[in-house]
């Protein structure tokens, strides 16, 4: 019989986005994307959709360039967290205990083998609605704002690394969470991964650097409720001059509905949906892609664009053509790798 | 330190619903909803939606009466399945194992405290598309149909039952499962409850029987992709005769848009969508309804419709007043008990 | 061979309504239906949606009550605004020129027989956006708000009369316009009629007033884009606490999708979509529903709601048991005359 | 005073479009568009929207080849018709009467400049819904089918020509059509015009032929009713096989939402929305695109796909390297002509 799934993280609790331009970033987030703020700290103010049921699910972080500060796990019960903790510990890449943080208990912090920071933790402080932005509906978290794209809760997010399969590896061990799809090369290599700790597709991805440059970071996805609402998006993304860099369309991989942009401080930012698409399968077998599969490009034959396998934060260190075509990356975008 | 929370069940994996009238169920399923039939035995015919991945979520079966035959729920793995069993037989509702059905392994049924028939299975069978019905993307089950409501997968049902504390008890004690919402009225007795073993916030709920008649049945649900898939939807009942009995509109409870109709056999069919609404929370705090905020109708203002609170399946026997107003039930209609 | 169509009513043009919550009305317009101020003069306010090409499409003024203050129809050039004036001036019904009106031309003012007041104008200011108000694209009057209900133009208005034949022919006879659906009722009188000048099936609509009062209003509507856009309109009304008289749902009568609220002035709102509906016939012949018809409610099923035959602006006056049941009226209800 | 805008042409009443594959092209506007056979006659089968009041709206022969058979304008009246035909004979372009054709009365058959097939007619046959097609809404011509796409009506289409200036002066002046939009050049030539005689923003438009090749189509074009519904038809498109050339993205020019697809004859087809846009004004002002607008793409920025620019029906004459690159044409496509 084969071993059990391990169900001790529960979801994807809150991504800390670095940005060089604080006050743009935060415009963008709060005029544009409709978000609200619920808290500020040194150099962070702290961001929530309408939906999320914790204080926060951004940290955005004034800092000297761009890219993810942390990505944070919640576990699903005290218990949990320790087995988690125990395990990362084994792991080789634990860092240790973080406290203190706003609005959520004790965090174990530890890297993935690109170098990114992550933190796992359970105790939370679930959102109080203050008097005007109470809901109409005590089901719901606060208030609909009714105002730009009205993000409605955080998504998933996708980073860069150079190994993607020591990457996938790590977090199947050592967190548990279950590969929905992947891409894998005519060489072997693995180029791209979608993993998940929740009956959504996925909660992040990882898809391959193409310079060798590790803890870069690719995007942040918001999910809202309709394609209608992502088209509405583009509309107004159009309207706030805000950078489109490709969509709206569809994914073949995970077939979810897309449109990237730029924030102002250099991340890319997503809105998506998918749908009534769910994983309920406990074993759901991964779904594998092959390059020829992906240069068929998106789902309705959208061209995956050049710089969706080179624009990632941080830019580039000097040296290695930051955004522009380096060797080796042509053939990654030619083979398709993004989603 | 607090009880993990049990995560043995992984979802609701199909209803066998009956019908009087089978010829004319089958041609409703297929023509209207969109289903596909995916076998057949005995009585039963076994349908599907494009989107399931196991063989099939329907059950229909041809009966003397209408219904629900059984509800059915996928364990997350062989040992889940074996604690629950054990768990189960505890209860005093076990029936036993249950083999031989199509499309899934060995099942063991019981009984819940009001009398409905349900079963536990892990093994299953996934859908293998013929030729002419294979999905143009790997990762779905089989092709989009685009005919009538192409219902998308099953997504919860609705049973009425006597003692709801009673059923709610049952299910989070024996299953694991988390209570999202429910119904207290004034006088303290619960009228309605929605549970749930996923990221879905109900797989399946129960409300307050007028009559104290046990074992009856509400609704089954497909969900669909957009609330504008519904509103397609209410065009295509519209156009093909099939009762509207109310709806689209939104439930304040779990704020599922929803859309009521009657099959030919009697069984009422919703068809709803969630938006990307999710419960992520491993810990999530049930909102509890009171009469006075049912009475208020739906989150837009629609009043509860009467037979909302009567209709039910198979219909009243005799001296019930079936689907007519008996003593007690006014009472119901007016605090509001629905959803 | 038959008289060639009259073609010399281009649009309607602008609706002055009547408020005695002056603030109040102006927040809602702007603030929940996302209008924006184009204007101000003496006791109006002056407000445009975002593809209005007029300077404003409603004029908000404050008053002791509620109710139409004028309907404002575009001519289709110099030429057919003075044949009109002409024909008018021998209706009997002609009051004279208007002059010195904020956005547009010299009007000719005018009675219908109910004694509701329209004008007729051919000059009119373009609207001219500001820098913060620019769209991005050129081919659109003014940058998209992302606020509230985002309305996107003034589609058409309903005005209740006693004798709504008298009021078709005046308006099919001197202007020209033309009927796409009206209601007959069984003894032969017309209870509804639905007239138009463009390629929408409806610009504007007459329902049978209840109580002999003459010269009220039933409602303002206001296209948006989808449906998805009105059900996100019913989301945006129950936050701020608006009331919902009913809907959304689907016309019988024209198809259309519909949303009513009260603005806080008591004057009825709506919101509607047509999907891409258009009367392109040039002899389009009139849709008659009969009492039968009209009673099985709106498309899908929706009864009719009471208040929607009984409330309009202004009040009713003393005596007529404002907004309460008077005689006659249970049997318009009953007859389900509204749309 | 400037002199009146002439109002005899109705509406786009029907297209011939001619196929070589006319099995394939048949199956594909039944089973994959949704349309509905009302006729056959020779080697042409005639087909219609649900919504479509006149009998057919696309005239499908069978021929040796692809392209534009006819298009077919709807008169206003019997006047207006006499009117055009006296026009239509001055201008040197009249063919002469063409009568009995199915579904219409006598149409007076005349060339644009660049030899395009146009004719114009009065009396049209209004469709009868056989039963099993009757809609449960009297105010609707047909019943929905829920097959495929569902396209609602026709909506416009587009022809290539040599030169675009000499076409639309022909429209206007001897038709009395409205320009809406239109592409002029840096150089002063005009590139792309779109005419309009609805409300509608535009009933057909023409865009600059690359090689100096007459009487060349680009695409027909069908209406749904939302954005949403343009998404479905992606995913029904991509399960059927068809080749979607470019799309969903929202036009600049227009700022209609597109999808262009090849039926199985080599035919461009387009579904699209416009929203609620409609263009009121009688005195609209054309919108004038510059090479410098056009270059940055659609507009949310999706570049405009090479074979838009080339690939039309008939396939080019030998000589002129079919579809391919040709002298010119990439600086057209450069230029980003096509909408």
């Amino acid at each position: 019989m084969q071993d059990e799934p391990i169900m001790d993280v529960a979801h994807l609790g809150h991504l800390e986005v670095l940005t060089p331009k604080p006050e743009e970033s935060l415009r963008f987030f709060v005029d544009v994307m409709g978000m609200t703020e619920s808290g500020r700290h040194g150099d962070s103010v702290y961001l929530r959709c309408w939906d999320d049921y914790e204080r926060y699910s951004l940290q955005l972080t004034g800092s000297h360039t761009s890219g993810l500060g942390h990505a944070a796990l919640r576990a699903r019960s005290p218990q949990a967290l320790q087995r988690r903790v125990a395990a990362l510990e084994q792991s080789g890449l634990g860092i240790g205990w973080h406290e203190g943080e706003l609005g959520h208990g004790p965090a174990y912090r530890f890297h993935d083998p690109d170098g990114h920071v992550f933190e796992i933790y359970y105790e939370t402080e679930w959102y109080k609605a203050p008097e005007d932005k109470r809901p109409a509906l005590k089901n719901q978290a606060q208030r609909y704002p009714a105002r730009g794209v009205n993000v409605r809760r955080l998504d998933h997010f996708n980073n860069l690394a150079a190994d993607i399969k020591a990457n996938r590896e790590f977090f199947q061990k050592y967190l548990g969470l279950r590969l929905t799809e992947q891409i894998v090369l005519d060489d072997g290599t693995e180029a791209g991964m979608w993993l998940t700790a929740t009956n959504k597709s996925y909660d992040f991805a990882y898809t391959r650097e193409a310079h060798g440059v590790k803890g870069r970071f690719h995007h942040i996805t918001f999910a809202l409720d309709s394609r209608e609402a992502i088209l509405q998006a583009a509309d107004i993304f159009l309207e706030h001059g805000v950078f489109i860099e490709t969509g709206p369309h569809k994914h073949a991989v995970q077939q979810t509905f897309f449109l990237y942009v730029y924030e102002p401080g250099g991340n890319r930012v997503e809105v998506a949906n998918a749908g009534a698409r769910l994983v309920l399968a406990p074993d759901w077998k991964p779904i594998r892609w092959t390059e020829e599969e992906r240069k068929k490009g998106q789902a309705w034959g959208l061209k995956t664009i050049e710089s969706f396998h080179t624009h990632g934060s941080p830019p580039l260190p000097p040296g290695f053509g930051d955004e522009e075509k380096v060797a080796g990356q042509d053939d990654l975008a030619e083979k398709g790798i993004a989603s």
